[in-house]
């Protein structure tokens, strides 16, 4: 497949992340279990394996767990994010202190598990545009603490960026409206505002909504919970240059005739909010 | 309803999520939109709205995310973490400056919608047990960072508590079998390393792992990937005073299968990885 | 004056910047002279006062260094961010105290001095500018952790917003061209790689280069090191809607030349890597 | 030149500042630009060169940037901190992934630039000082968060150290001494408090203050914003064993003034505060 | 001896105390006397010495200290956690830059004198009980920061653990019997929250409050400050399968008494809150 | 009595401790019994009364602990830190939630039975000397984490300050005289690189050595492992201007002897790393 990987992002960004995770499962007394049963001097290999079918996100980055908690583990991705993986693939195999590998299994697997579920879940939508020309976009509504790798998992499944958070692109929703005492009012606000490198979308909820905000300087308009005649119609009505957005409530079911529309992205909360996480686990194959 | 409320994590333990969660949305530049386009002394009341059916969990919790914002907002809870809620329900009232209201609106929403979501999930396997006496349980499934609070919805949805962590409890499963070389001898390093506060349960596959199992001095039994025809046999063989566990893929559609085989907890790693979250909103009622 | 108050970064983001300069001041055995000298029941009224002209910036975030030491402490704004300031005027009063007040004066000034400083500069940028339709951008050449709080400061000063960081806005350099093979290549690799709410400038060093880059789907050109005459002649071929930036070793004498030529954009590194700091200094006024 | 090396601060405590100036840069999703363009496994040689003359502050410090986006990069100094550099002068090379060396440029060039600025400014007024016994020394006028690596700067540029806060010297000025009613009773409050290897400092402002403060048992006295003059009749007064420090808006234009006096030490605040960066790029030299 | 070897806390969950005990010694400026004096290519070997007799703890801990300021310092243990030592045993060698071995030479000392120091006392008191079956228990009464090292250390000198914290086991105190209302109602609440893994001991003060205790599914109870004739009496009274607790000022001089009794388990405040640390030096064998 | 009352460090630098020791305490479950058998309502009066004579320290920081679980808990000092106390005295009171109340009940007692503890052993050792002029110091023999408190309480408890840490005095000790090959280059080079407000103190062993070190310019030697009449000896040749202080195990038993021989100092790391702790505890006086 001709996707370009996405890029991971910066290792000190997320360790923190992994630390938390780790920190979070040990207490401060560790793993008992594993602790009084196997021997300090024991080693093991193992293999993540994907116990269903989808796509793979994550493999790299949960795997470098293991070593935080003892660094002669060494884990070896078999597959590349975003591949797609099928029940009984080897997402990586993981060699080294048994107690580490025992100890960090449940963090890494959860990690993972995580993320290659937004990933296969993004997949499965970018699957069911088919040939239409639209791209499934992710949204803010990810899980607090974990938006770079969610919408890493996003990328690694074949959806597209939308800004990252508030402080990367003006989005301007009914509230903001409100606040402002219409559309063109604040356009005109965070155009003053904001420099050149900042985009700005514009939620629009009607077609007379549209035929304002389209004749203003944006660059996107979100069309929040049209039907598909209603978006096809404000495709129509929305000038080259600017880009439509549908938004609202979008399931595996409803998104070709959204994609049939014309829109060029489909926002999905529930890829990130919602998606149930693939199930992999770890098999110790060769105690030492 | 009689059971009792679940009590919540301190708040020590889950600010850092909170302040955790408005920096990757803030970036460093802040909230481009509401910056530009709201006034510094403009307020608002909102209100927190369910826009689905479900049990809320982390009413409280989410509302506080406005305060670490802006200490002028005032979040109020107007159901409790338990109550069931409908489509409609006003979850909280929001009051205060509308900058913060508008720029914490999404990291509230993000925790809010998880934390219902696991809460309405447990709530319904709780249901599907019916008048069998099996208490639904959760797992170390949970996402990174997340733990707390996500088993803290758990137990809002009516479920009661497993071990936290590696550090609170022995749970011997297979690899940890394999090390010692029988379950016996891991039963037995354990019971000789831990304090006497510190329970131990082991996993078993087959009736006979089962039978050695019950002979030692334990808390559980974990009765992984059985039929429900197994379940009732091991249930059956297994002694009063130690407790027997369901494990495995135990769905909505199989637990009271799974409940009517007698077992005493019935653990569901989906509630916490793969529940689905519940759809929350936030309303401006009245800018100032 | 118009021009709108800039917003200040949310209090949770530089928070932790007044503790690391306290922190790093008291170090563990903290205020030795205030504490041997001072009675702890001693309150003071005191002064922050400019001692040059400038601009104001921080007023109110410098401020608050003084409450972490101890929440009894007021200090009061007495201009607003953005405020031409003289030698003599009154930025703040401070009063709680007396221990409170001189153990975190010098934290204060610090911070106060150097965002002053940058807006100060700023404006004297602006208005060399004069008439000139040209904004004055800042650069990613600021000091490690204080980018939000000096970016601020441009803003205060007058100046606009370029992107903030790397995750913001695309900006392809000569490193990148060379890389890609050529600017068409380097846009176009990254046109598909971001999101819609992306904006992608290009840096151009030659006229050459400019004609290449104008005809691709960009939001701007940095027009590097250029001559006056070379600036003039690049926005002339220029189209419309694109945005033309000046950048390169522009200082104070020669932004008007600069303006004259029609860019629509200086960046000045200056601003934030080498403006001397505002002079500033704390007044006890009244000791109790 | 025979001025010994300054010791660099311990790596565990500028570590978190390199990694705070990352984190602000790459924001939660990194580097749009080199990740969408430049592949995953390019190379490349880079120099980091002075493109003015000055002292070298910092390099190896900054250089350690890279490594903390990818281990692989191995940055190699080529000038001690302390040594003179001219336009031209590679500092240092660095290898590696080129990805983590195009991400880590400009945090590393903006420590580095403002190090070395330190630095270069400190020489200026030690060389200007020329025969006189006078020694350069730094104030706590420095930026928050970085003060370790200031001074540092200020050491490599020929400087010598004053106390570094609160914590390690008693400093007595004016406010301490009207709030102990006299330099006397300030003095012995603070020499009754404090431990035997505590230095005591009293700020003068007059030759009659002077007089009182040099009959009492401390290490120095700073001469506040005399004239020359008056430095030199305060130094004449001030007998041997104590001290002398002159300071107060010393510029390179009268620090030679003031070193004729005769003082021990000048202290220039303008060093830390305000001193301009020294120019410096990274030229990508070879990429692979 | 056979005593199984306890296994070490997690490296992650306490390296922040290491970096957090060089930080405070350390303070901004570092080691001014090693830096003036040691050169900054100077090695030396050292032995970590112990100048009392004792049990070791930490060793390999502490150890990793010197590595924290300088990689290329090597520590190398030559006793095992848990090993008795003598006056002149050498617990471990170091071996790299002299900088770092003198710099860090007091953190590594401070941190293993309490830790062998802890182990010690449970050594004595354990060797005390002699051969009845009592085992030695810690409390929660340890220095805040530094329970996991110093329940570690317990486990070292050969004490068995009690719950970790108020996480990880239910104790009831007089207090929660008082604020329920009775014993029985106090274990009834609790039962009802916690779940299965959780194992509750209640604390009696009397034979009244015993007879009730130990008719309740509880795991053990607590006999506080009893006479060593009463607390043979509540042995006594206590059925097989509730593990008996004493606790209450007890010292090296009664704890043979107590032990006689036939309680299960006797804890100690006194090791973690007020054992001397054991001395240990560091001798510098061979600069060079 | 005169002695004045010591500063107790900035609230910024010991919360920290606070929140570390709640959080090991706590875990991710939080306090198990109390939330399962105390209301959420209930609240509660406490006094934290003395069991054992001593002198308190830290009351009022340790008191800040429960609000740190719950805002509304108010703690009241009773004594001020530096006061002697009785076994029965209340050092301070408590009232508020009684959640709240219970489960910060041991972090706030561990940490000022510890802080007492010190106060105590220093106030002990001060009544030792009588009416000799020596003072009491510590040394750099501190609990990893605790330093700054456990400074305090030396000062509470009437000893005096030595230098806080590597960074705030130069102690020059036998490896470092050994590295610069003699007392006199140790100093010297010492001189060169410090400024002005560093003081230099210099270990001798013998009297040769002493006779060395007090040519230089030194404030102090360190008068190691000498017997009573040694000192004696040492004090007598210390030319009057040059601090002594005694140390090497010096004991409660042993300091009136050292006092006697005039020393200035008397510094005891037994303080800081092996003082029990003082025994305090909490009542429940009036639950409501």
């Amino acid at each position: 497949m001709s996707r370009p990987r996405p890029s991971p992002p910066a290792r000190l960004l997320y360790e923190p992340l992994l630390r938390a995770g780790l920190a979070e499962d040990l207490g401060t007394a560790g793993d008992l279990t594993t602790d009084a049963i196997v021997g300090v001097h024991a080693t093991a290999h193992a293999a993540i394996v994907a116990r269903a079918d989808g796509i793979a996100a994550g493999v790299a980055i949960a795997g470098e767990t293991f070593a935080l908690l003892d660094p002669d583990v060494v884990a070896t991705s078999c597959v590349a994010d975003g591949d797609g993986v099928m029940r009984g693939t080897v997402l990586a195999t993981v060699a080294g202190p048994a107690r580490a590998i025992l100890t960090g299994e449940r963090v890494t697997l959860n990690l993972l598990g995580r993320m290659c579920g937004v990933a296969t879940a993004t997949a499965r939508f970018v699957a069911a545009v088919g040939d239409h020309p639209a791209r499934i976009v992710p949204t803010r509504k990810t899980t607090p603490g974990l938006r770079a790798l969610e919408r890493y998992a996003v990328r690694a499944g074949g959806g597209t960026d939308h800004r990252f958070g508030l402080a990367d692109g003006v989005l301007i929703k009914d509230n903001h409206i409100a606040a402002a005492g219409g559309i063109t009012e604040a356009v005109d606000r965070a155009r003053r505002r904001v420099g050149h490198m900042v985009a700005i979308e514009v939620e629009v909820d009607t077609l007379d909504q549209l035929a304002e905000a389209v004749g203003l300087p944006i660059t996107a308009v979100l069309l929040d919970n049209m039907t598909p005649d209603e978006l096809a119609e404000a495709v129509a009505r929305t000038p080259d240059g600017i880009v439509t957005e549908a938004s609202g409530g979008i399931t595996l079911e409803t998104v070709p005739q959204v994609a049939a529309t014309g829109v060029d992205l489909i926002s999905v909360g529930w890829l990130t909010h919602s998606a149930p996480a693939l199930d992999v686990g770890l098999d110790v194959v060769a105690p030492a």
